[in-house]
């Protein structure tokens, strides 16, 4: 396969890191407005995968989050093989603002939808607008949330003809407030891995440039049987519970990690230097196998997909096997998967059984 | 004018409908995960434009919103005169969120922005990006509420090349409960009416239809010496300061209406049936005036347009000088409008002077 790589994927990333930094300068400074309200921003959330506001007994949580390109792969296999995958899609719209939201230790409490459309017959089309709609309030189910509001607005001449927006928004909570994961990791804390769906939300301009060159496009067919674009529309997993769980059981989680852009280096997110050795990465989904067999080098792979990963905690040793064993209750795939060492000013994540190693400034986030 | 009316401006209502009644059944399937939080939800909030949350001291309340396509006014004008609006688009874009969650009785406490583009290159262009940073801040402040986190994504086959997606979401409060703005609207309470800055979110479709028919297009000058696209681009009125300056001074708001889609229809959105009769409908910014002398008929303004008003409050006819004097204060323009009246079962806004009325099968919200 050519050039099937993350930088190649046509993204200006330099321009838009511009606009962020702006977004972030401009947005630090409204934060005395909360001293009105009784309310304080927590130091360092600014960066972070959810906005923190803390009240005298609790920390509110809000998270804005868009699905991305996925919705492009449903509407292909829709005209390939007439079968709506928005089902899916719902859940997973739903699934990228949770799963960044109990990052902080929240429970998600209400979420909502946005759906811009180009041209209001988008809805007109088959069963996905209804699949949709389901697909989203199944999403808040898994969530343990109320679907509240939302907006659909078509906006023709801004969004394309044939296309659809999906984002949305929640909030969560966490109460008491000493349930917040603040990210106190230390040398020697175990990295326990929760296993994903598959491809879920992320690399997906990588994957429609992939089918762009395939003969069968979508409908090649991987190793489990299915074709890639199936394969490619299965709704991702949802933490809620996983988080919930551990909660419940008083376990103290030092750190979560959901496993989206960037692959396996966001396993380095923390700002403190770490060097986070895996040592039993798991055998990632038949997905990952082909995109590995279509071209994508192992490295630029676990530089930009979750590998069968979506969730990682961090936490005591001792309390490594506890979790495994929550996370499986509520019905998780979970494994001890590495250690958190500490040498030096080195900040990296290394998987020796594969050879690879990513440090600290291959990951620029903030 | 050619065909300058509401029902020609291209959008299928219809089937947009039926998506949101698909959502709203989908959505009141989900509401029992609040007890699980040992939160409710209040009787009769779906269909409101804010959702809200109900906690044992508290109203927490949650609004995801677009600003609509405002946004290809702003790019025409910088294409034609090289100045950008992109700071009264920010401003724009959280007045169209928080304005909705103000009518319950709640205030801001954050907010978050939704930019998606169809090409990282939109950022690049000028100083709009900028300008939109810095809006969006100016809006929170003015609503009193910290500009939280957000989400820019780069889109490319689904938002147009040139095009963005304004959106966000806010999270709202009302403590104590009895703040909460119910709809205890009685026979003889007054309305009063709060102005607005012009166009401001609403009508947006039609507008850029009039200039393309003119000859000068957005340039055309209108009353005041202004263009026609430097008045449509005046930011919006937030009305936070307004609901705090109420809540301040104790005063019992009965119902309050954010007045955007369906114009001065919207002053009849309560389910109960009364007759709004408007004695007072004050003189409408030079835009309108345009609007009117372009062909939009006296009877489509009112029925889409703010027509000088952005918000109104009901309240007991003794208080009403006392809302006028307090919206003053803020910095408002305000004044006693009308007055409820009730008819049997008619439900209709009458506007004596202006010899228009318009009945309640006229305005189908739910």
């Amino acid at each position: 396969m050519r050039d099937l790589t993350y930088a190649s994927s046509g993204v200006d990333y330099d321009v838009l890191d511009q606009f962020k930094r702006a977004c972030q300068l401009a947005a630090a400074s409204t934060k005395q407005a909360l001293e009105h309200h009784g309310l304080a921003e927590p130091e360092g959330v600014r960066g972070e995968s959810a906005y923190l506001i803390e009240a005298a007994d609790r920390f509110l949580v809000h998270v804005e989050e868009g699905l991305g390109t996925k919705v492009l792969v449903a509407d292909a296999m829709l005209e390939l093989t007439g079968k709506s995958f928005y089902r899916e899609i719902g859940i997973d719209t739903v699934a990228t603002i949770v799963n960044d939201l109990v990052t902080c230790g929240a429970l998600p409490l209400v979420v909502a939808m946005h759906a811009a459309v180009g041209d209001a017959d988008w809805f007109a089309k088959g069963t996905r607008a209804r699949d949709l709609a389901e697909g989203f309030a199944e999403g808040c189910r898994r969530a343990g949330a109320v679907w509240g509001g939302g907006e659909t607005p078509a906006l023709r001449d801004i969004v394309c003809e044939q296309g659809i927006v999906l984002a949305g928004s929640a909030i969560g909570q966490i109460a008491p407030k000493t349930d917040r994961i603040t990210g106190n990791v230390s040398a020697d804390d175990a990295i326990v891995f929760v296993a994903s769906s598959g491809v879920q939300t992320n690399g997906i301009t990588l994957c429609r440039r992939l089918a762009e060159q395939l003969p069968d496009g979508y409908l090649t067919q991987i190793s489990d049987g299915r074709s890639f674009g199936e394969a490619l529309c299965d709704p991702s997993v949802l933490y809620a519970e996983l988080i919930r769980g551990c909660r419940d059981a008083k376990l103290e989680l030092h750190y979560a990690a959901h496993v989206t852009g960037h692959g396996w280096r966001k396993l380095m997110r923390l700002d403190e230097s770490f060097v986070y050795e895996i040592e039993t990465p798991g055998t990632p989904h038949p997905i990952f196998q082909f995109l590995l067999d279509s071209g994508l080098s192992r490295r630029e792979a676990y530089a930009t997909y979750n590998m069968g990963v979506g969730f990682a905690l961090y936490l005591a040793p001792h309390e490594a096997a506890h979790a495994v064993r929550l996370a499986e209750q509520s019905g998780y795939r979970a494994w001890i998967a590495g250690r958190v060492r500490k040498q030096g000013d080195r900040k990296a994540v290394l998987i020796p059984s594969l050879d690879l190693s990513y440090e600290g400034e291959s990951l620029q986030l903030r």
